[in-house]
């Protein structure tokens, strides 16, 4: 065990020794490359066994510039792991050279105590930019959005607007586009750079810029954020105040991360479990446990009222043995169906296909589909219970399950789009809360059914 | 119904004619946004009401550019509706205006008879370029890239690239890099916009480019595609033939769309169906149909198992009533867990945060998850039992709500991972798919506890 992540400290060594010579060279591109690969391989992360004065030797040796690009990729919890590694003065040295929006979010995972000692040994203008984005909360425009843009004055030449921005190119996170700004720092008109050197040097700027550039509130979510990004296709989307003050920009890499985070969050949901609040990986069973178990809890109970449901058909049960044998296949299917019909409308509600104004266009369809699906299911049960049980029976069994079948995919295709309409998130018709759903309902259809069709009179 | 039509077309015919405005002035900020505004209301498919001859007048009057801007931004297949309603000389001007890699995409759904005349109308050079890109699958790399790119000589100083470029700027979809290309256009390096303003006008190209960029081939999948511009946090990937020679690009629009599809597939497999091939308000119940009912169908295959399995121990079942009771509670709550553990698991390595070698690390998680989860469920589980029918049998219940809850956990978790060693995609393992698989195991577990503990014999 000890000799392998020797051997592998050995390879990642390696590999930081050209990173560093990439980053020296200034070849971004073959610094990224490198950086993506020390991440994938969770090369640092063995790193940490080594023995601390070593690591410290060598994070000085691969240089702060390099390091940054690899734990800017990291995932926030894991670069702080690194960071408290570190003493304060490299780790200050290191958050300096990460684009503002990801240091917040590395910052805010490490320990509380080493917090503020990072923050005081960084260049106070630094340390300011990053309490300032601190202060919003991290699902909003303003947690994933960067203070680093690159501002210009309405008076401006486009020559003079170039040369504004060869002063501080270092530092932005992107210059695909220049904000045009007023002295108070509302923003005035949005110019792409593409728009800014492919013009005449003496226009000015005032008239090059559009002046009704799309924005997002610093307080609306992340997601609203993201969206609207992607929608319009834009490479970064600049965040205002309630005054129209340009207080940050969002780029398109940052939109990434949320939308994935967020169809995440949607899948974890339909399986039947609350959003877990981090990577799988580093989730404990602690964490699963607490995120699973409230819905387990809520299901539980919707399955002791299917619980009495049947005991209340015990009568009808005793008479006729088979009526038990074919409980679970039957619910099983309806739950299956059930389960189809959810994932299915609620991810079109997700990604904006299907809205609630398509109501009926949706049920309709659930519905035909379900009728086809019945039918098939419902005959193959006939079939099955006959052979069982006689034709009588057969036909209950097969009855039953093209009413459940459309029970279920109505059910499943009017619940979603109900919440939605009560601003309540769909995702929390989940695939097993479709199921236990199904399972008492079900057990209604089919003692009801049976008790008609095999006049069984007990009760 | 037909004066709301009318009525919602007057609407529409005025966002139209401030669309032609917003064009006409340049203000391409204010086109996106009521091009937006204008596809979220699926406005133009409530015009396809309008008579045919109307139709095509408004389209004369809104021009080219500003209907190209919001069919692409259609669903391709709505697109093509659209088209089909023109004059195929209308309908190749407007195809000309849109990015060639989202026209190839509008003209492939155009119905096959229509398709020929629009190309021979369009101009010969653009026709070639879409008849180039329809040749490449349409999940690929070359699927989704454009041939618009802008391509430099490396004998070129700083400043004969910039007038390089501003001569094609209107034709190229990004300008954010450039490509260096020698004569047989094979890929010599990359040059960002900004490196190439930023730096002296006499630089030689040259010295300024990446020379070692990162590319996909041109066969490789579009979600390859996808996950290296993301996760390199690259503005556009460039594409390349098996001899190194830059084909087209890939730039970040496109690739949004392709995450979000790929998603969106991943979900519809969780809950139990094939991934439609269509937006979900565009498919038909019949469509809806075939990607259901093989699973369904497979899966009543498993439940006829389960069937056999219950009917296999209908003695124990007869000797005990209270034993049926609670078959649906019991298979019901090992489901779930299953479909929580299932999903949790399959999207943690979709994001690629789980791989097949932390096998250990995930089962071992699970599996104390699932310690956790089963002791809770199964002490009110034992309660429920009690009450009902004694101690022993609420051992019975307790007991087997603790082994099932472990088993479907464990399955759920080593199922995914042993599909992807395989090469299997994971998400065949749906929520459906473990729920079935649980409730026939769940029943062996069931009975052979109940047999040991209530001391039953029949079998």
């Amino acid at each position: 065990m000890s000799t392998s992540v020797e051997r592998d400290s050995g390879q990642i060594i390696t590999v930081l020794e050209s990173l560093r010579q990439a980053v020296a060279k200034g070849d971004s591109d073959m610094a990224r490359e490198l950086a993506a690969r020390l991440v994938e391989e969770d090369a640092l992360s063995l790193l940490l066994h080594l023995p601390e004065r070593e690591l410290s030797r060598l994070f000085d040796i691969v240089g702060d510039e390099a390091l940054a690009e690899v734990l800017s990729r990291l995932d926030e919890r894991d670069a702080a792991d690194i960071l408290e590694h570190m003493s304060a003065a490299q780790a200050a040295d290191i958050l300096e050279e990460i684009d503002p929006d990801d240091a917040t979010d590395i910052i805010a995972e490490v320990e509380p105590e080493f917090h503020e000692t990072i923050l005081v040994a960084m260049e106070p203008e630094d340390a300011a930019e990053l309490r300032e984005l601190m202060a919003y909360p991290p699902e909003s425009a303003g947690g994933i959005m960067t203070p680093a843009f690159v501002a210009i004055s309405p008076e401006m030449r486009a020559d003079q607007a170039v040369a504004a921005l060869r002063r501080v190119a270092e530092e932005a996170e992107t210059v695909n586009y220049v904000y045009v700004l007023d002295e108070q720092e509302h923003l005035l008109g949005v110019l792409s750079l593409h728009r800014l050197v492919l013009t005449r040097p003496d226009s000015p700027v005032r008239e090059l810029m559009f002046d009704d550039p799309i924005t997002v509130a610093v307080e609306a979510d992340q997601e609203v954020a993201a969206r609207l990004l992607t929608e319009r296709d834009l490479l970064a989307l600049p965040v205002v105040d309630s005054e129209g003050r340009l207080v940050g920009i969002i780029t398109a890499d940052d939109v990434h991360d949320v939308l994935e985070q967020e169809a995440t969050e949607d899948i974890e949901r339909l399986g039947g479990s609350a959003p877990l609040s981090e990577p799988y990986l580093r989730a404990s069973p602690i964490l699963l446990f607490r995120k699973r178990i409230v819905w387990l809890l809520a299901l539980f109970m919707a399955q002791f009222v299917t619980l009495a449901i049947y005991d209340h058909y015990e009568g009808l049960a005793a008479e006729e043995a088979l009526l038990s044998l074919f409980v679970p296949i039957l619910i099983g299917t309806g739950g299956n169906v059930g389960s189809q019909t959810v994932t299915t409308v609620i991810r079109a509600m997700a990604v904006g296909e299907a809205r609630p104004r398509h109501f009926l266009r949706i049920v309709g369809k659930e519905a035909m589909t379900a009728l086809a699906l019945g039918a098939v299911m419902g005959t193959l049960m006939f079939v099955r219970g006959a052979v069982k049980g006689g034709s009588d029976f057969g036909l209950t069994v097969g009855l039953t399950v093209l009413v459940l079948v459309m029970w279920a995919a109505v059910v499943g295709a009017i619940l979603p789009i109900a919440l939605s309409k009560l601003r309540i998130d769909p995702a929390v018709v989940s695939a097993p809360f479709i199921s236990s759903f199904v399972d008492g309902t079900g057990l209604v259809i089919y003692f009801t059914l049976a008790g008609a069709l095999l006049h069984l009179n007990a009760t």
